[in-house]
């Protein structure tokens, strides 16, 4: 815990920045992701500037307290959660855009700045911010680069680092270093940029991001494909692929899934078929990409409606909005692998294998043109303790069986605090390890966020 | 030195694959950078094998020998060059391309590799693999990731990092890992592929590589815009950004350029303009591009002729070899620079102008879509030191007038040793610092390319 002299310390470095209010400390514990311990932090401070994360972090190093940084807090693996005797640091009010270079494409914006708002601003240079998380409305671009989010775009725009030129970040002892090039293009030593992206608050606080803008389409089509069943409409993605069309957005979309955007939205999707696959192009060559699109998953038997602009913006807005409304508890996870296209259509079938063996409920959206999937299991929470290991057998079997196809545990979500357990299914003793190594030369007391992203 | 003990237990560790033969030592010496000062290394081994690269490593461990390992030589930064007491490793054959995963996208290559028989060999599946520097005829896809080399794609589809998945490492001690996923997203701990691509074998050896390829274009249309001089072409680059118009390839070549190139292939071109700005288009939406671009640029004053697709081959390939056939050494030096795009009028203006002052030669080509500027100094030979000091002096200026418009010293050659002395002007001390720190976690003993890539 911290104690009263060092918390007094901080509140006169730090004037007005600094709550222990207990509605604070509650509201400031948790992300959206699983809660595996409840712990609330010690205090919550709200940074307005670069010098207050610097003030903060040189008093932490002083006093050896940790430091979870955070965005909005719309991360689900928990990669924000307070643990014990830490300080939250909330970066939402370092939310300036400090520069918009329309000529260079590119834009400086502190950490708190959120994913829409830059969006909005640089629409009118004919620019935009690509990696869009179904968060967009109110996750911050920091949080976004510390978990390198992913999106629907990342089918053709990238992920989060494929826009990140330079980082300023807070090292762990206060220190302001600058990575990176406001170039599209530079080699200029080792890639700190793109190790800090993704590293979860844990080798530094990121408070300013630099980042690549891409074109804003001027032509955008969107077709709605409907399936009989899941494993088909996911055999359409490998025909999109053989087609060698790229589409800016390819989602999946199962029946239960659909069920749960008629019921909240009034929509009449499940009517239409067992599954949906939502295809974008953009772009001068959007028609023509549609066409071929069409003409491939027509000859699949899927029943192809071109929508238009509305209906079509309408469905990518369900789409973004698909996890429903609910936070992850124990008893309801979102879960977010990743496998080679090639194993779509057979790990889809292998699901919904596995929630009915072991009995529990399950939906499943995919950014499809990533292989990335968000299967969502779950159970009644009435059911009890039972019905949990039930829950915790599925999920670590939906692990086992995406690795043992050539997939990933987290595709764009990140391992936070909930993932941990799986990480060494995935990597080498050796490669835990030389994380563990870098964690230290970057924060050798240990105060970055400790307990997420990496086994050390 | 090394004893000759030594070199006995390394010849019977790898029986046939280890030469001390005086033409080898010379011709694995060097790549094609500046030589500062011409150092022979003890050996050269020749791996076939990751157990042979292995073994090697475990004996350098044993002998704290210096190990530089090379593909093709093509490195233009001297970050393969010998130093004192190495053993040159090549890789060279170790070049089987071990997977094409049609349906995935990727391919899983060893490290020697050439760029060019990767794409031949993936081209019948409609796939293509992006990066494509100067050298991709000849250039291993091992030294491409090593260096993160760039190419002219990469103004749509990005650098060598964008296009690496996952990556076999052989450490310093002999120990194989595997870091990275052959999803195209993940996010499980630290981005430890990006940050061995571009770290030139300071940090391990790259032996294996899984790559995202692209669909080959089905359409490709290329425009040649000839300026009346450098500054006004510089000019089109910004016209066509203003357009929202991204081209696959977009390069600019100076009159001096274009001038050599007549010279080398009894083309025309110089009499045609003073500048040429070379544009392709691809994809679905090709031609729509080609009209916007042809329309922005004719609004300048450009002459600009659409190219039947034989011509417009030709003259890419023309300016893929436009840095000629000469070796870098002290009276010839080409740059690396890249500056935000904004700059680029400014820039080449500038360069003019230094080239003037310092009474050196000096001839321009850009990858002009990346802001990224290749301009060639030179002096001649017979004029001796001093002319060699106005080299000098004109290359310090050129590197510190791009750091002051906001540039690299490198978009994508690499540091290497010959551009170790302008890092501190770019990075700060605490950032040289973490590199160092980071080399030490990977390479504790200092045997991977010492002297290279970063200040320690």
């Amino acid at each position: 815990m911290i104690d009263a002299a060092s918390l007094a310390e901080l509140d006169a470095a730090l004037p007005g920045r600094v709550s222990t209010a207990p509605a604070d400390l509650t509201l400031y514990s948790r992300d959206q992701g699983p809660v595996l311990e409840p712990v609330l932090p010690g205090a919550v401070v709200h940074a307005h500037t670069v010098a207050d994360v610097q003030a903060l972090l040189r008093w932490a190093t002083r006093h050896a307290v940790a430091i979870v940084s955070r965005g909005a807090g719309s991360g689900v693996s928990g990669g924000a959660h307070a643990t014990t005797g830490s300080v939250i640091l909330s970066l939402e009010r370092m939310n300036r855009i400090l520069e918009i270079n329309a000529d260079d494409e590119t834009a400086v914006v502190e950490a708190g700045v959120i994913n829409t708002e830059l969006n909005d601003a640089v629409a009118e240079y004919g620019l935009m911010y690509a990696p869009d998380p179904a968060s967009y409305r109110w996750s911050t671009i920091g949080g976004n680069v510390a978990t390198n989010a992913g999106g629907l775009r990342c089918a053709k725009y990238g992920v989060t680092r494929d826009s990140v030129l330079a980082l300023d970040v807070v090292l762990a002892d206060g220190t302001l270093i600058s990575t990176g090039h406001r170039t599209f293009k530079g080699v200029a030593g080792y890639d700190l940029t793109a190790l800090m992206t993704g590293s979860e608050g844990t080798l530094g606080v990121i408070v300013g991001i630099t980042v690549r803008l891409r074109y804003l389409p001027r032509s955008v089509h969107t077709l709605a494909a409907f399936f009989e069943d899941f494993p088909r409409a996911a055999a359409g993605v490998l025909a999109i692929g053989r087609a060698r069309v790229q589409p800016a957005i390819l989602e999946l979309l199962d029946g239960r899934t659909l069920e749960a955007l008629d019921g909240a939205h009034g929509s009449d999707l499940r009517s239409r078929g067992g599954s949906l696959l939502l295809v974008r192009t953009d772009g001068y060559g959007a028609a023509a990409e549609a066409e071929a699109i069409r003409t491939a998953l027509v000859g699949l038997g899927a029943s192809v409606s071109e929508e238009d602009s509305e209906e079509a913006d309408r469905l990518v807005d369900l789409r973004r909005h698909s996890r429903g409304d609910e936070v992850d508890d124990l008893y309801r996870v979102g879960e977010d692998v990743a496998v080679p296209k090639s194993q779509l259509v057979h790990y889809v079938a292998a699901l919904e294998a596995m929630a009915e063996r072991h009995n529990v409920q399950l939906k499943v959206v995919a950014h499809a043109g990533d292989g990335n999937l968000h299967p969502t299991f779950w159970v009644e929470r009435s059911e009890g303790a039972e019905a949990q290991e039930r829950l915790e057998a599925a999920l670590d079997e939906s692990i086992r069986c995406a690795l043992d196809l050539g997939g990933t545990i987290t595709g764009e979500h990140g391992v936070g605090q909930y993932k941990r357990r799986w990480l060494a299914w995935e990597q080498s003793p050796e490669v835990l390890r030389l994380q563990a190594e870098i964690k230290k030369v970057f924060d050798p007391l240990g105060i970055l966020n400790p307990g997420k992203a990496i086994v050390s």
